[in-house]
């Protein structure tokens, strides 16, 4: 099975976040577009989560820690682990999880 | 933990195939730069996999099909799928798996 990036539609999944999903059998892949100043509050899951900065600057926080991401930027998000961020400017991320998020689909 | 992309030496796993990888707990992420003409003879794992293609341009066999995949393309290949492709010109690839690619670390 394949997919144009560009044929996906995106999901506002929570205010200001926007994602393109593809879905496996074990693991979601999430682009998300992100609008400048958009939180998303801190939270967590069961799934494991490795988050990717593609473009612009990502305030996260991770168990208690913030920092600032950029381009180039992944970040090991274990299962259960507490995390939140917030959109420095617009961004542009990819998130992979396993297993996949069901919510999402 | 965190990683930036610039600061991971990149293994050429096959000839003219040099991943920078992220591992997590249940999943891997390989950052793939391929030479113009490598090739990836046909194989199976019992890992799922996505692949993304970020730049370049990428002939891939799934399951005896094969096509050729751009910037923005995504193909999702289940577990024990035969696969395999060849670099039309430089290529940058992403590959998902799920479970980690033990044999990578």
């Amino acid at each position: 099975m394949n997919f144009k990036l560009s044929n996906i539609i995106p999901k506002e999944i929570i205010p200001g976040y926007h994602a393109k999903m593809v879905h496996g059998e074990n693991m979601s892949l999430a682009f998300w577009d992100v609008e400048k100043g958009a939180e998303v509050p801190a939270h967590s899951h069961m799934h494991e989560q490795i988050m990717h900065v593609l473009e612009g600057s990502f305030e996260f926080t991770l168990s208690g820690v913030s920092q600032t991401y950029e381009s180039g930027d992944l970040v090991l998000i274990p299962s259960h682990a507490v995390h939140g961020g917030k959109a420095l400017t617009a961004c542009k991320l990819l998130d992979v999880f396993s297993p996949v998020r069901e919510e999402y689909k």
